[in-house]
């Protein structure tokens, strides 16, 4: 095989391939995972616009390694899971799903953003992705000063 | 063995089992468990002086089964786990926890309400019971219209 026939089989097979593994994959199952913590984010905070509403966290069995000892193994996967808040009768309930947020950990995969893949799911819907290829601004931005919990917002509780 | 003293050692091993099988086991693991929904309950909702604070429910295998039936069977937990909710800077964290509640299902045990056992445990602690033998004046009477889901509030989604 020629050298330039070798070069555009390796293109061909590299770069789709590197493409679809630069994706973060969907959190299928997630709702089964750990449930760590749970905030409601109400008008007023800073961060309304883009997480107003109540928010669950869920874990994998790799990120609950991670929150121990502030180091997520590849494969961990975080998932930060907003509902509508609805606010009536002196209580909040949980409305419609706005988003599944994602931060899914591999080192080699993610090098540009602390290492892991960050990705938000419009609805939840697994074929609506809102970041792509805008983790950097849209998520690392806020998460880059956290180097000492490896990225990571939440801790766990009891 | 005369029939007095069979009758004291019958007495003997049976009256403590009754009383130990009557009472409502801790929900060990239960954070492992799925996690159902989440509410928060404020100021000036008439269950606030009971249940004020951020609620979460999380449910067993068995438990699971029975939201999808409406039918829960012996061995399903659902733990209804209540922490203070901090409103701060427009939004809402968790803070202690306030009680562990618990309804464990064995239709033959309690049949005096619904076949759920009842308790709660003060701040989570297992031997802090709060409920005890007024399992159907305190927590009974508000679950006795719901006949048609089984006695359970709480509902499943996704």
């Amino acid at each position: 095989m020629k050298s330039w026939m070798l070069a555009a089989v390796i293109a061909l097979m590299m770069s789709p391939a590197v493409a679809e593994d630069a994706e973060v994959p969907h959190p299928d199952g997630y709702r089964h995972w750990f449930h760590v913590k749970s905030m409601v984010i109400e008008e007023g905070h800073p961060l309304y616009a883009a997480f107003g509403g109540i928010h669950h966290i869920y874990a994998n069995d790799e990120a609950l390694q991670g929150y121990r000892s502030d180091a997520f193994p590849d494969g961990a996967v975080l998932v930060f899971d907003l509902l509508d808040a609805e606010h009536a009768d002196h209580a909040v309930t949980e409305g419609e799903r706005k988003v599944v947020g994602v931060m899914h950990k591999n080192a080699a995969r993610y090098p540009n953003t602390g290492g892991w893949g960050f990705e938000g799911f419009a609805g939840g819907d697994p074929n609506t992705r809102v970041v792509g290829s805008e983790a950097e601004s849209a998520c690392f931005a806020c998460h880059a000063p956290l180097a000492d919990s490896d990225y990571v917002f939440s801790r766990l509780r009891d």
